[in-house]
């Protein structure tokens, strides 16, 4: 039918780097319910051969490909665009081939997170592989970089903690509602998908259940990145003290900013959840809660939605926000189809979930 | 605009009684997504005057509506049909003045399961409040009604276990594979949404969690209901041990079905799945594995998807068939919507979720 | 036997009031192994004239004692002294009678935790039901009241949130680690047991599943009981901006406490750790981890111990110290228990579980 | 103290080989607490160096002591006796050197089950290691086989699913209480604690957590056992399909087993009942039930009960009998603890937990 072939030929042919990770499959969950997008291509070095179907049943129909071992020149027949979901260091040189071969790369993994290299040599401990693609690289927290994005060739896709802290922290930052200088203290809540699908004896349900864990307290990857970015889009430097945390669930972060009140800002929390509403107020997927009112992650889970608390303590001056997101969703997989989306012209919106489920 | 005009005139106005339960609110989740319903109305006695979103924030946008007591004129006036997510007993007075109304009604509660009011009866320990409608009423089991439920104006919808059971049951039956004088054994696992959203001392989370429950076995009333309709739909009377139980899970259902391989049929596993996948060539939503596979609650968290694995062991000429589907999809709220779509002349599939997610 | 006799003529008869929630649950727990006491009454309102072991068929033979409505006169002949878990406010009454007719009483509700009258009548929102009884009752946090404790006739136990934040707050202020006029965030993680067993909707399994919620932010009641006892525990007022959030566990509770490194001390994490490691020298159920190391609340699950973890950020000067307890535990039950051991001149540990479960 | 040293000369110095895993962490747990053991020796290969308590922080004072690489000589030394919680196939020769020096062993693998060499290379695909021992061990299988077990220098423990399901079953056959010519179904739900501690992919808590996952139907190697078993120690062969499961929680088994009712006998719940009662009528771990009662996993969480439930359909003379146990308790460590003291004639209840937590 010609509107079939119409429409075929607009189809964007994507690429999954790393499919048989939690990330990778949340890609292909998503992209599967994308009107404009195909998945084409998905590799993994584990699992080449197998079907995509037989590593995530769940995927019914989408399961439908199989799965390749990755070969850059291949990926560039494959695909119109490239969403790479690779472990850490993996991502750089991959990244480097494809972009230089022309094809839009949005990296999920940390590579293409930090414009400058050296900050990425401090926060992991090695030489940036590309730097000058470090420099190039758009970092891609949707609702601070919407303009940037959209002419992008390369995106790096904010890790998960940062998403949350970033939404939470930088309209206290640019609204001038936080003393900067009496940095903040950042305690986050985190599912284990966020470790990852690695067989490792710490994931294992017998050590999750039934638990809070901290770890990597003060010393995690996502403090430095976090840092970074909150300076670098509110033009305010803040130290952070990070406090990662493992809780009993499959998915879901909830990460509560804690700083203090700006002097000469009055301690109203109505006041204060007015102005954090206006700097999401064209940002369809975040949600700036009543005051009074705090997110629970389920509320979010499957979507790529963002919901946020904000209040003060009248006798500390203690001010606190709070944001509840998808880990997978708008903590990775989702954020990287908004940044797609806008790449390629379409509403930001296009096959996103907004709607969680009830139980 | 006139292209959405023209749509707005073809929408289908949708009323939702008792949404503020888990099946009600799992319709309003999978409603919101459906490109030919918009929810106009939704009705609970106890949160009348609240926002949808301020029970369910989950529900996004979709919880922009307000609930109202339910009254049967006023959802006449809003409504073109209407799904019932009422307690036993509540939806049976209802419903038959909607009927008489006009409106096509699908009934998610137990009281239009049995066309025989007396079966009803004995299964519920009262009489039935509207014999006649109880006859018209068309059992919603999709995969073996669907010209029925096409020409329905009243649909009850089976419940989660029955679901579940038949789908695996069935066509053993009706294949003749297992003897129906042996009877059968189900034996069901259930997440705890399935025992509804009503605040009991049983349903918390510290009762449910690191614990298998047994519960009415052997005196469940949905047992009557599978037993009735496997016999309705195969024409072959059997006898059904069933033994629900809840396991610490939100969601998701299990039944395992336990027959005897009936005499002259080899006992080999092959042969019998694709004599079961042949039954389900032409229903999208069911899948059945290859033999020595079985299914996970987990892979159709979410969907309206219903997956079959069947094997027998022969030694003991033991078969086995198991169904796992999500009680709140397929097994209620999914279902309801694969019935709606049949009963407007939509395909089947219409806005109904087939993928899963994969963590 | 003589010996028997003999034992059985020291034995103290123990009366366990509210004996049908989680709190008086555990308790008839703990109480079924100590050696030295034998619960001979326990009351229930609403399910007298039944057997313990009906509502709690996980006691086994501990649950052989018939429940009984709450009768001050019987308590006084059935028992040598009373541990009260009522709910908040009905416990001052009740205890009243029984401490004015000689018995010792553990309270383990709120109406005792506060000296002041006039501090209750602020947290609760009314009027100190007996305030001379408040200004006699000792607060029972063994490790910083032993010798107050060992003398009293009637001892408030703390609150689950109290207990776990006092134990890391604590040392950081009466050592000077640090500056208390910076004050104190506290965000706390709980399993939903210290929400009770009522049958409420916020405590249903497919509501605490899969989420973090946090809840009464800022405005927790127990708020004012850690800055009272602070205080009063070591000479230096402090304000607290505390955050309780409910995570997806039965049991287990984890306090972070966030604080600001006094002027003068160096940020060295082993110093630290050295200084509050002294303080619980002779503290039998406290441990306190290496620097750099972190509690997991599963280590501490079903005993009665409290870990601690202690640790400073050198850019910003900040420290955290975090204490893992169980809530049914060393947060409530466990405590009591303990407090009962010192009453009655027993070693502290007697009875207490200090090894937990590996999975 | 004389007192003490008297008691220590009695004290039975164990060995726990493979410590590091959910049972051997479980043993050490238990045998912390019993009042006649001592563990002097654990080994572990991975671990070797290192302190149990690095391994598992729950076992607080109990985990200090240093594991070794395991060395028969060297446990030679260090025990009286020994518990190897070895993998599959490894425990055989080791166990033959030690008890061939002399030291009573108590299994918990797989090599020890079977005293037919040829039963076990049939279920395990390999020949046996140690024909001669295999026909010397004795099947721990408390309730029927105290007096063997007294004597035995050589006890296998039985499996955690054979423990539940023998439990239920044996009392059917050995008072004819049902057909055995017409087979059993066994439907068990197991935590997953039961697979070990092992770092794999399924068993990864965003892998287990709601969902229940049937694995090996009709293909468990635990099935062999059971039939072995039932037949050697009911006199009666009978053929056994069973169809494990996972469910999402890490510890406790459920097993259901579903018979036909023997001919001539009424079908009479309460009957029945009396009689599986009378066989356990001095089994101190073993409650059974009054009809119409099921059992919970969570009531027998960290015991070593097993409670069972027993019932029949009069319509389709079909029963059925669940026990439940922690499949780390009863079903491993705690039976293995029930043998030890059988095996130093101390009362069999010493050291075993029996009371367990309400929430």
């Amino acid at each position: 039918m010609s509107q079939n072939q119409t429409r075929a030929a607009d189809v964007i042919r994507a690429a999954v780097l790393g499919a048989t990770g939690y990330v990778g499959g949340e890609l292909l969950r998503l992209l599967a319910a994308h009107p404009d997008v195909r998945v084409t291509h998905a590799t993994s070095e584990r699992r080449a051969g197998q079907r995509v179907g037989e590593v995530f049943p769940a995927l019914g129909a989408a399961g439908d490909l199989t799965l390749e071992a990755l070969n850059p020149e291949r990926v560039r027949t494959q695909a119109d665009l490239v969403l790479a979901a690779l472990p850490h260091g993996a991502s750089g040189p991959v990244v480097g081939a494809l972009v230089e071969a022309g094809l839009p790369v949005i990296d999920l993994g940390a590579d293409h997170r930090f414009p400058d290299p050296e900050v990425y040599a401090a926060a992991y401990g090695h030489h940036h592989p590309r730097p000058d693609l470090a420099a190039q690289a758009v970092y891609g927290l949707v609702e601070f970089a919407r303009d940037r994005i959209a002419k992008a060739s390369l995106v790096g896709v904010p890790g998960c903690y940062p998403t949350a802290t970033l939404l939470a922290l930088l309209p206290l930052l640019t609204r001038g509602l936080i003393d900067p200088a009496d940095g903040v203290v950042v305690d986050a809540k985190s599912g284990i998908s966020g470790a990852g699908r690695e067989a490792r004896t710490e994931s294992l349900f017998a050590e999750v259940a039934d638990s809070v864990r901290p770890y990597k307290v003060g010393a995690h990857r996502h403090q430095p990145e976090m840092a970074f970015h909150a300076e670098a889009l509110s033009g305010r430097p803040v130290e952070i003290f990070f406090v990662p945390q493992v809780v009993p669930m499959s998915r879901g972060l909830l990460a509560a900013v804690y700083g203090r009140l700006a002097g000469g800002v009055a301690p109203d929390a109505e006041a204060l959840r007015t102005q954090v509403a206006e700097v999401y107020a064209n940002a369809p997927f975040v949600e700036v809660l009543p005051a009074g009112r705090w997110p629970e992650t389920r509320w979010v889970d499957g979507t790529n939605r963002a919901v946020i608390g904000v209040g003060v303590d009248e006798a500390t001056r203690r001010v606190v926000a709070m944001c509840a997101i998808d880990n997978l969703g708008k903590g990775a997989a989702g954020q990287a189809v908004q940044c797609l989306n806008l790449m390629r012209g379409l509403p930001e919106t296009t096959g996103l979930p907004a709607v969680g489920t009830v139980a």
